[in-house]
């Protein structure tokens, strides 16, 4: 009883929402999509840049780089794109497998499982009768008890049943897009230092952009962001040149 | 009151751990060491494979396989290495900012956090006198407080501060690792058709075994997991082969 006012109950018990922060836009979710574009993007437009540019050095033929780059956007697109939707389905799956467990045990070890829950809200503070009945409360309906330990004993959230698809399209879609960027050039231009010079401009400008919003996007400084991403495709890009000179000669 | 028995308080008021089920390994949490590894293998093995029976199908000689090859594992080693290492930084970045959020907010706009609270708990079936006291025991220690919001409304959990390094060792290693395997046969073989031979039958068992471990180690069906894995390699090679004879001729 040492707080001053207990507000008037409204939506059965839970009292009205006190005023907060004025801006309701204020935390920045580890978004899905987000994550999904970032994923085929990155590596899209990091993968077929750097294996074009080190093979700019060691062939002469734009047709050939194409052909090359081509096959590992496709082949990047399929694989990431499949592997995605796997991921997402293994996921669902997962999620299916533990919740059916959580339920059996809820009714073959009720103590064990209320248990659980006791020591969860313990962790936290809560001690004695309170948390004696918080834990009764709780466990009181089954599928709110089970909802409960999913969440916060295994740390599972209910995915999106249409996640596998949109994840598979999100991530292949992302990578032919992050792809053609680096490659156009050797498609317009027929010799190769012209196209290396535009492929390594506009890919910059790409990774540059692309950090920018996926700082952006997740609440962090979003220069430092744009100059991290580039970093990545520098690196990726140098590294793969000289791996590609060493085969090559 | 309606429980039967009250068990007897011990650690700081929480009564000693009832009988579970019997074995202790029950559930598969979502490694992040077992995430990168499939990350970094999944990829390597697809990606250059693909890249590699592509090229077969357009040009004879195994050195020019072999240099393309090597670019994209070199280039897929450090885009993805490096960039699960800036995720892991990300990851940590984003934590340490929404902990100083909550704190602010915390100091701030107290009711508010504490309704917050009183609302997650009251999802879950806690009411009346026992939602008010449970939450007041969790805002009585800011630092349990702040825990429980980051935990269960923003679902954030502490990232390990040596995850960024290790993560990209572990998705660098893997995929350089990984795409070894489909690649060796060119570089054993001096013709194309023999080593396209050997890469297919090793990448098909690499990527069987692979599925079938990354199964096991979610607690899903092995044999499933193999010949989806086994699928998504397969499909990205076919794509990226008919890409490559599109682009080729």
């Amino acid at each position: 009883m040492q707080d001053t006012a207990t507000p008037e109950p409204t939506r059965d018990g839970l009292p009205p929402m006190p005023p907060g922060p004025p801006h309701e836009e204020k935390h920045f979710p580890q978004n899905a999509t987000v994550r999904d574009l970032v994923i085929g993007t990155a590596d899209g437009l990091t993968v077929p840049f750097a294996l074009a540019a080190a093979l700019s050095g060691v062939v002469a033929a734009n047709p050939l780089i194409v052909t090359a780059g081509m096959a590992a956007i496709a082949a990047g697109c399929v694989a990431m794109g499949l592997g995605g939707y796997l991921a997402a389905r293994t996921e669902a799956d997962h999620y299916a497998a533990e919740r059916a467990r959580e339920e059996e045990e809820s009714r073959v070890y009720p103590d064990r499982e209320k248990w659980e829950v006791a020591a969860i809200l313990h962790r936290y503070g809560v001690r004695g009768e309170v948390l004696r009945q918080a834990v009764e409360a709780i466990a009181s309906d089954r599928r709110k008890w089970v909802d409960f330990m999913m969440r916060f004993e295994l740390d599972l959230s209910e995915p999106d049943p249409n996640r596998a698809a949109k994840s598979a399209a999100t991530i292949g879609g992302a990578y032919v897009i992050g792809g053609l960027i680096p490659l156009f050039p050797y498609m317009v231009f027929s010799t190769t230092a012209p196209a290396l010079v535009l492929s390594s401009s506009v890919t910059a400008i790409a990774l540059l952009g692309f950090g920018w919003l996926k700082a952006r996007a997740t609440g962090l400084p979003p220069l430092r962001g744009a100059l991290q991403t580039l970093a990545i495709g520098g690196a990726a890009a140098i590294v793969a040149f000289l791996v590609a000179s060493l085969f090559g000669h």
